[in-house]
């Protein structure tokens, strides 16, 4: 990452973990000078021709035409928009943010919506400049800036294919699981000092460098900061510490990847991450695929019941492994379990698409966000903090990062079904708290290659193959249905 | 104050409270950069140009006149030195600090050596180019950067003065101190958190405004952040909560100041505080002037047993007094009191004078500290850490700092006296908790002024007189020998 995009990253932490209300406007400022400021730097009216030397020039490594073409790509992007349009959005992601924080609490979506209308306003614009340039829609375009290569062609027809399979997999797994033992309550309280010891004990476990990161608190997690850096995040609640655990967990699998991405290349675009659907797919790997087994329990159930003197049927592998796995129709998508999960994503996905095409105003997000979560998991959220307000990213401005949960969750099974083909001591280790055979996998297939390869490329290498959402229908049978 | 510059304090900030020692490459880069682009805006070619039109502007009130005066200011000292002073500069104070991190704590002045030899070489260049330019000597033209105006022919008469009475009115205090009755010592451990909530508690009955401020730790206490977000830090001793209360009483003073900066003035150089020796001035009104008093006593005194279930003879309003009162000759400056502080700042003054003259190299600085030290308090520092390591000042780049702190305790005692003279209810409302009379005359007179005024100006304008020492050594006796 570069010095002022560094600078940028712990700002919006420092935003999000740590700077009281009053701060906002001038955070505001902050960070609309830095962006216009990077924004001048990368599209330097020098920068075109020393691009067209570059790639001209015959002599480079792979990593090097690897490293040209990352750069070319963030100019692409940057180019198409001018100072004042970057400077204007981000001014309204920051004011919207600081909106959205009390409007969430609040339950108040109206006091919102100027602001989220004028992010998506200027989206759209954004969106359309790019896709002037990228020759993609204007989704695609936004999808671009995450995903890179990704378009919502070939998400459209994943998606629809889980779509077939989910609904008809969610009923056999409700009627499954309400057969099974009843699933005991933790009782609480556990205090959240309590939790978050457990929390870094977890972390160490997975190999987190805690001379490179931390762990603090935000409403809404996540991983940030810099390489170098790494800030994850998390919420505590006193009445359910397993929320918070398996948060802290998801954040690390994002952490390890962000520590692991090749040293020679800091600073350099090709030492960046791949990309978001392999980001998600490393948290997911290890949130959902590591730590919610079986063998991850016999290791954990011990260290979970001494944090909080749990004691009884309540605290026994086979409940907390219930826990686990239990699924639920729920309002919260980050609270969703991996079945219900995509389809919180792909309701998303087709409501962002509509909005950037036009088709649907913001004014009428509360009911479209109701009636697209009835029909597609047939309940309806109470309130619109339940609703259409839970989710940072359309106020922050990430539009086109909803289907990047989705692709992760099916890359994370496809890559720890080749892992665990690779190396069948992973689970087993697993069981005695040892994530090194695991991590060491990841690191050789995925982490020590930045972008070095295009995702389809990185997968095929490390797995065989490219994203086939097969290994994720598997692993859900095998875990809900054969478990 | 600047966007850049605010983000830059932000930074700065994080790097002592909060950022793991493994990011500290990643956070020299990013402040070199910011640093860099920050001096390349105000050093713009247009700039000299767009100064002397609004030099010439006839219509400008006294506001307006006083901001473009800062301007000017600002852009001398930015214009004096080239791009790659400035970022050579950024890149060795980081590196440095973060090898006095370590040498500290090691007691290794060795291993700091040849970064703090690099951080005074580049120094002295940055401070002949500004002498060139100001007109003044290479120490004068670094004393300026924190003390607009300030010129060490003065210091040193207020210093001689200072050295005249100090020794005798010292070996008087602590004689009188040996007669009076012994200061009885409170029992701990204090812990951290509870230390923290007491502090919160003064800090919010001084007025500081939470909503745009925080409190955390770092290892060596600072006031940081912007006028909008105050962060203070503080360090915890659980067994002494004296020193974390006194310091945050300290931090408090200087957070009021910018809190309470003229707001119509936020981002403009004349809504910035006055300089260090006013800044400090602030601080130093609180800790010592306000919050050693008998009345702040008697209003802290339950609070403070409560906090720490204090009972007893140690816990009284007497005893708890003469804690606060204490004079003893010690090693270390920010724990000294009121009495003997001077003498370590002199002594520093000194050292820094040479140095920046090239009459003293860094190689026999830790012999020069306990000969200064020796020679004006009469005690030798049995370790580095507790010599010449014990201050971040000369190892981030801050020379020319040292004495705007006694130029600060005698401004604070000039201020103080008189605001008690305009508003005879200070003292009694602090005894009952009551804050609002001494901070509206300090919100008047000294915070709403930002930079409208020089120092000398505003304190004539506030006190009715220039700096007098005397006001200092009447409170000094009042309180050491009168008391």
């Amino acid at each position: 990452m570069d010095a002022v995009g560094g600078a940028l990253s712990m700002l919006h932490w420092d935003m999000s973990a740590m700077m009281p209300s009053g701060g906002a406007d001038s955070r505001a400022e902050q960070l609309a000078t830095l962006t216009t400021l990077r924004h001048a730097m990368i599209t330097d009216p020098a920068m075109a021709d020393l691009l067209d030397a570059a790639e001209a020039d015959p002599h480079l490594d792979p990593w090097q035409q690897a490293n040209v073409a990352e750069m070319r790509r963030t100019w692409v992007h940057d180019a198409a928009i001018d100072a004042d349009l970057v400077d204007a959005m981000s001014r309204a992601c920051s004011a919207c943010e600081t909106t959205w924080r009390s409007a969430r609490a609040d339950n108040d979506f109206k006091a919102v919506l100027p602001g989220l209308e004028e992010v998506l306003g200027l989206t759209r614009q954004v969106a359309q400049a790019k896709a002037d340039k990228l020759g993609v829609s204007a989704y695609d375009a936004l999808l671009d800036q995450y995903e890179p290569g990704g378009r919502s062609a070939e998400i459209d027809l994943v998606f629809a294919d889980l779509e077939g399979f989910l609904p008809g997999f969610l009923d056999d797994v409700l009627a499954a699981q309400a057969q099974g033992p009843d699933i005991l309550p933790l009782e609480g309280p556990f205090p959240a000092a309590k939790q978050k010891a457990l929390g870094e004990t977890f972390m160490a476990a997975l190999g987190f460098d805690f001379n490179h990161g931390r762990l603090d608190e935000s409403l809404h997690p996540f991983c940030g900061g810099t390489y170098d850096d790494v800030r994850i995040t998390t919420r505590y609640d006193d009445d359910d510490f397993t929320g918070a655990m398996m948060g802290v967990l998801h954040e690390t699998g994002h952490a390890m990847y962000d520590q692991g991405l090749p040293k020679d290349w800091r600073g350099q675009p090709v030492g960046s991450d791949r990309g978001m659907s392999i980001h998600e797919s490393q948290s997911l790997l290890i949130e959902m695929q590591a730590c919610r087994s079986r063998e991850f329990l016999d290791y954990a159930a011990p260290l979970m019941r001494a944090a909080f003197d749990g004691a009884g049927d309540a605290w026994t592998v086979d409940n907390l492994a219930r826990q686990a796995t239990r699924v639920s129709k729920g309002f919260i998508r980050v609270d969703a379990d991996e079945v219900t999960y995509p389809a919180h994503v792909i309701m998303r996905y087709r409501l962002e698409k509509a909005a950037i095409a036009g088709d649907l105003q913001m004014a009428d997000l509360p009911g479209a966000w109701n009636e697209g979560l009835e029909a597609i998991l047939g309940i309806t959220p109470p309130t619109d903090t339940e609703g259409c307000l839970q989710d940072i990213h359309w106020y922050d401005g990430a539009w086109g990062y909803f289907p990047t949960y989705t692709l992760g969750a099916m890359t994370a099974a496809q890559l720890f079904a080749k892992a665990k083909q690779d190396r069948p001591e992973i689970l087993p280790s697993i069981a005695k708290g040892n994530f090194a055979p695991l991590m060491g996998w990841l690191r050789e297939h995925v982490h020590a290659k930045g972008c070095l390869l295009s995702t389809p490329d990185l997968l095929t290498e490390a797995t065989g193959e490219p994203l086939n959402a097969a290994h994720f229908k598997t692993h859900l049978k095998a875990r809900y249905l054969e478990g």
